[in-house]
């Protein structure tokens, strides 16, 4: 039997019509439209043999039992953004479930190994404001601290939204056991940026996601009238700002990598007084961490010297940051020539954003990823969208991808 | 009789003290701590023959006859922002009283003008946004379409708070009758800059209120996830509004004039996703109206340069514009002649914030103001200072200025 790529589609936009409103997708994840899309998924799997299960920090599995209990896990998450896309996520877990299906159709009971479909909880963060966090809890790396006291907009406790959903937040890590006899991990997304766009190629392996530090630098100025107040004479903190944001950039430009700057925050922020504060968060990315901590070491010294020549001070503050994850280079090599004789292009490129394969490389399961280009690099967003017979080629080479790394797995099981 | 500035001293600390909190003066216009500030006042002048009156617009007037109708106008106006200091308005009008005192006891019934103390509404626009409400209303300059909606932060309206004051907002304007008889008009006010300190310079004659335009640069480009969009490829609109704060403040200093921005509004605005708007303040001001033209063209140029290489679109929206509002020169002169006769120097500065006194400009009444130097260049703020010793000076300069000018006045009556 082929792939059923029409039945995805049909799946896609059943899903989307059933779980968004005008505003788009709204599968906030700890609510109950995410428990909806959940149930209306396990609907989807019931004319195939899997193992239902949500395990302690929300994460559902699905599996199918091969002769082996080790196992390919492909999989990626169901929840959205408020006001979300089609495919964020959700084509990752219909694309999973097409491809086991192809694979128990195919296989049957020989199938050499198990195969697992995860739906990794709150990828998005999109309540509570930590992305991830299913699959970090899993992987390990969650910290409990950062969410202890989390709340959504509405001051309730992530804690107790978790409750409803019959998660113990003080538990979540011990859904690690579930990694136990993962011998791989496969996901497909969509890019959520340009660049395959730009390149005129519809999908191509990942080859990892890239480090990031994210830091706030805080200029110290002083709240002067403007008019009355000389430029020379001035300690004007936006104007530092200014200068940062500009120089970060070209910082970023130099070394092939990336400057993102999104959100400041002014103090007093009127125009009837100079800024006193004015504070920047930055996030910088880079493929080599070497290169990265140059990045970074440049723009904390630039913001030194621009605090001087505006008479201000400058702080620093770590929110964040993370070494480059790169998936397994044999895994990545699969994925290249499943996309290249699909495509004739062997294109690979790493991932800016992080992605739930990223906590895989984390708990040092060999990983790997394809990205679909997303029209317009669009995401986060209800006119994020991708060109049918792309989404189509991108389930096809995921469908390679998985069977061929089931082969090689189920070669070294021997 | 000398001047007694000891007495206004004494005056301005006891007013403070009655009218302030621990963050500062709270002499809003239209409450009831104002209304308190304008008795106290009024109970100042108890021992001089003033007859007092509030005219149309809230204006206060305290009228000393003299042998003609035709009178000098010395004021400022006693309210305060929120949080104010203890010189900033009020000591304009304490030094009119004691300079109106000292004229009284010195020229009595022989007084060849009649002198005003006005006691100006609302220069401040604390509570309302509106600043010189009550001067420009007299003037005549005053825009009643601009204040008919004006609401305070408790949804309070303007037309209702003055209606408690006795003023109908309506009929502001009808005050313009108090300057029929009006031959000049003088100000002593603070500084509000460095320029003074930074030159060890205690009180300058000023020259005039710089022109100024002030009005919105809204860059528009696409909030794209950040981590996954390559520089290049963005349509960043904070990057364009960061050059456009860099590099107006370049052609502010190229032309000796200043280019100031204290507000910027970004949206999205947060860390997660680039901003698709970036909105900006900005106020260039200049003392030579064609160079502020430039300025202000060499801006907007500069901001659709920006534009088009970050990718955005930039429009501009017009907020509010002045000209140059040149004091007298023969008033000038004789400030300028009052100040170095006491301090050795003959200083005079243009003013970057508008005064009152500006109003009078416009409303063709021959006018000249003395700056006292402000310590830190500090205003609108308990922290707001003056050394007493300049303050002293001021007086006399403002004493001295006062009787140059009714000596000119009364010559030119005959």
């Amino acid at each position: 039997m082929p792939l059923d790529t029409a039945r995805v589609i049909d799946q896609l936009r059943r899903l989307d019509a059933e779980t968004s409103n005008e505003a788009g997708a709204q599968r906030i994840a700890w609510t109950e439209r995410w428990q909806a899309a959940r149930a209306w998924f396990r609907n989807e799997c019931r004319d195939l043999p899997l193992e239902s299960e949500v395990d302690e920090s929300g994460n559902a599995w699905h599996t199918l039992r091969g002769r082996s209990e080790t196992c390919l896990v492909i999989g990626s998450h169901l929840d959205s953004v408020y006001g979300g896309g089609w495919l964020d996520g959700s084509l990752g877990v219909l694309g999973a479930l097409a491809v086991v299906r192809r694979l128990w159709e195919t296989y049957g009971a020989d199938l050499p190994l198990s195969l697992r479909i995860v739906d990794w909880a709150d990828e998005e963060g999109a309540r509570f404001g930590r992305s991830l966090l299913g699959s970090s809890a899993c992987s390990g790396t969650l910290e409990l601290d950062e969410i202890r006291n989390s709340r959504d907009e509405d001051g309730i406790l992530l804690r107790d939204a978790m409750r409803v959903h019959g998660v113990d937040l003080e538990r979540v890590k011990d859904s690690r056991h579930q990694l136990d006899d993962v011998a791989a991990y496969l996901e497909l997304h969509i890019e959520q940026g340009p660049v395959l766009e730009r390149g005129g190629i519809p999908v191509a392996a990942v080859t990892g996601c890239c480090g990031a530090a994210r830091y706030i630098v805080r200029f110290k100025g002083f709240p002067s009238h403007p008019a009355a107040t000389p430029m020379d004479a001035r300690q004007d903190a936006l104007l530092a700002g200014s200068h940062f944001i500009v120089d970060s950039h070209t910082i970023g430009n130099r070394h092939g990598g990336i400057t993102s700057i999104g959100y400041t925050k002014l103090s007093p922020g009127k125009m009837t007084i100079l800024a006193g504060l004015c504070e920047i968060v930055i996030e910088q990315n880079h493929f080599d961490g070497a290169v990265l901590a140059q990045m970074e070491a440049e723009a904390v010294a630039r913001a030194r010297q621009i605090a001087e020549m505006c008479h201000c001070q400058v702080e620093f503050e770590d929110l964040w940051r993370i070494d480059t994850l790169r998936f397994d280079p044999d895994l990545v090599a699969l994925a290249a020539g499943s996309v290249s004789e699909l495509t004739g292009s062997d294109f690979t490129m790493p991932s800016g954003p992080l992605h739930d394969a990223g906590e895989m490389v984390r708990a040092g399961i060999p990983t790997a990823m394809l990205f679909v280009q997303s029209l317009r690099g669009l995401s986060h967003n209800k006119e994020e969208d991708t060109r049918v017979a792309d989404i189509e080629t991108a389930l096809e080479a995921l469908d390679r991808l998985a069977e061929k790394t089931m082969t090689k797995l189920s070669r070294e099981l021997v």
